[in-house]
């Protein structure tokens, strides 16, 4: 296998995996922010402003680290340096 | 293995393991969102509506994470970059 | 072993997997939000046609993540874009 | 190994693993909720007929994950097209 | 290794994993309805019929993943299409 | 090696691991069931005759997942049909 | 490596596996049982003799998961048909 | 390596790790039903003996399976007749 | 390989698998604050500024370890010194 | 590698995997019934004597499986039959 | 590979493992602290002190493995002694 | 590899591990069996010199198992006769 | 590879890993250990120093194992025996 | 790749692995302990004392096992019999 072959096959695979193993936490932890926050509204409805004020800045927080995989991915795709790099030498 | 094989065979690999990796912690999440919310409209009844519309926004944010592994899945089958240099440049 | 055997192979293996471990979630999620909808319903069944349509609502949304799973297998097995292109050149 | 061998041994192996992967989730959610439902009809065994039609919708969600794994199981066996092309070309 | 071999050899290993994996979630599955609805009982004598009716349903469902698993592995064994075809060309 | 001695392997190998596996979700799920069993008993000695009813038929079905394996492993030593072929066709 | 010593080799191996697998889940349930029915005798002494009959038939059943790995494993070291076929054709 | 190294290196691998797994199951067994025990006693000292009676009765159905694993260890160890053939070939 | 595609290739697949890996961690743990957050706050709304306060302190704490693996992420990315060094002398 | 090399290795492996695996079972198993008897008699100081000789019946019964490593370790290092047949027919 | 290739390999692996894996059990124990000292505070408000106090010097404790796990992983990068000794050994 | 450096590095590897996975067993014990001591002694002061003694009389008996796994490791480093035998024979 | 490489590069993995593995523990433990004590200052206020004290005691033992893999880690970067060893023979 | 340097990379592998796994269990059991005696502190403020001593015991019992790994990893490091065996002979 070339340069471009391997940079191209490992650069589709990591930007798989990432997105999808960062999927995992923030889905789950967003979850459980949710859950509770449902919980405690329907045990303080007086709250539901305050109660929802916090869990959006939590979700923000929870959803920044998925961000962040989706951004090294998308990178991995769409912005790869090292791909630029291979495919601008690949024709030496 | 020539370029174009390697290529092909990576990107359905990912983009099967994207989407099945992808789908477990949003499933889960959902459901517990879901459930908890369900929990708390039994017990508040009157909070059905404040309820289910921190539900569904949550559920957006859930859902989020599994549609940037759907999409990443359907880049990598439809939309791939480095398939299209393969296919571009098997001939030469 | 040639290109299209390869992608042949792939695509089978990853059409199994991808449906086999993308169902765990779903099937787990569904039952807790069914099982949750069932107790509340037995401790309100005032409720019950409010409980309904919330699990409704969410039922679909985490057997959504399912049907992406089956979409990519069904891809993967009936239309291929990397199957297709191999076939295509296998003969030359 | 020719093209022949290789893609019936990974349709075999798919084809197992694929249902019984497959079967892991759904035998386990379907318990919870059938579990749940028994133990809200006797909590409250007037509400016998909603928890049961309740129940039912459930189970046909959950197990319709166990029926997409079946369902590609029973299509890498018996109609597959990967294997249809492959003996099809194989005294060629 | 011929194909006739190879084949051989997956087959058996296939449809013996598929049925030990594939016991395993019916196994606890089962097991949890069934300890539900015998503590159901003891709660509510009076409602065993219907409890009694519920679980057998639920039962059934359950044990229908078992079942699959079961007949793939039967139809690995006994009526395996890739195993006729590789014996009746395995002669020439 | 030739095939007989693979089959011969794969046999051995897999008839032990299936009853091995197999035999840890039915003897967990047993014991779940018969200890609810006796603390239900323990709680309602007027209903032991239902519970010890219901126990048994919940232990058939469980027993019967690991029937099947113990099935399945008893097939792959003493009524092999690969081995069979395989013998009969090892003089040649 | 010849045929006999392939045999010997993985006839030990899984002889020693099936037994120290098949071993962990049996011995789990047993004590699961026991456990719960050393407590039920506590809070209910007047019902020792159900408990212990109830306790008895269950633990028969656990038991035979084990019994059906020991024989298996005893079949695989002293009653090998596949061992026998190699001894007798290892002179030849 | 010929067969007498070998089938020793597998029976010495196979005895440490078959008793090694084995003890796990018996000892977290056993340690639960002592626990359970202990704790009834404390409870209701004057069952004391059917307690103690029950517990070595169930002490003992655990033991079994650990004594397995030790009788399969040994057996490969001192009276292995894989060895024992393979010792009387080895001259030839 | 030579040496610009391997460390092309490890620096790929580490940047994505650190920022994967490293958001799982923080994104369950910010959520587990947020959701106690949520509950304190339900339970003591006079007292919504402390918790608020203590909540942000400890977001950012948690945050920085995310930060950490995406600052290691992007300079394997985009300011590698070893990639530095190896296209330098990759010409040589 | 010649025999007395690889089956001295093998012994080194194995008796050191043995005791470290087989002592997690039983220091996780004596702790909880040591745990449990400390326990019960806080709760019942009268019954101490009771508690204590049945703890160190199941505390013997828990050690034992400990021993059983231990002794087959110490066989492997020190009476190893398999190890003295090689160096007997090492000079050979 | 050379050994300025392999050091640089190594390096970026390690480093970014490093702080992933590093990062999980801060960020999950930094969350617990905080949870724990929120429910504090909305049980106690008067302690605030106290308690903010108490949680900042643990915070500092744990966050410190994180910062070893950090400084590793900048020391690989940016001040390795092995890739000091090999490119000023590379040339030779 | 000659003899005497394979038995070096077994017996490195084994002393090394064996020891390490054997610490993890009997400290999560001890300390489970000091914790429940504590607060044993803190609901019931008065039986702080029975508590206390049968605390030492189980840490002993978990202490053995890592005492076992210490003297074993300690004899392939310091009397390991496998290693005597090599070097005895390396000159030779 | 030479000597020179491989030690280094096993120094690099080691030093890494040691401190990355090794922070996972003695990070989730002062977190129960911090959280613990925040609850019971909660409770108690009064015996905040001793409560405190007991905190600081304890946090010094488990920090005190994060500060072995460290000291372990920096020893392998910065004062390796085997390092000095290999770059002091290297040049013969 | 000669002797010594086999045992060197051995030596640094195993030693930084002892000590990292070899962490986990005292890091976690003395912060169970640590959590313990603070919580009972909590309750019982006038049997600091007892308390105290008691867990002063157990943690010295418990450091033992992480003293184990950290004296075998030094042992390894800085007195290790092999290595000196290693280099007193690699000039031969």
């Amino acid at each position: 296998m070339d340069m471009v072959t391997i940079i191209a096959v490992s650069s589709i695979v990591v930007a798989g995996f990432t997105i999808a193993l960062g999927s995992i936490g923030p889905a789950l932890g967003e979850a459980r922010a949710v859950a509770q926050a449902i919980s405690a509204i329907a045990q303080q409805p007086d709250e539901a402003n305050t109660i929802t004020r916090t869990l959006f800045v939590g979700l923000a927080m929870i959803e920044s680290t998925a961000i962040y995989c989706f951004v090294v991915s998308m990178i991995l795709i769409f912005a790869n340096p090292f791909w630029n790099y291979a495919i601008n030498h690949a024709g030496k």
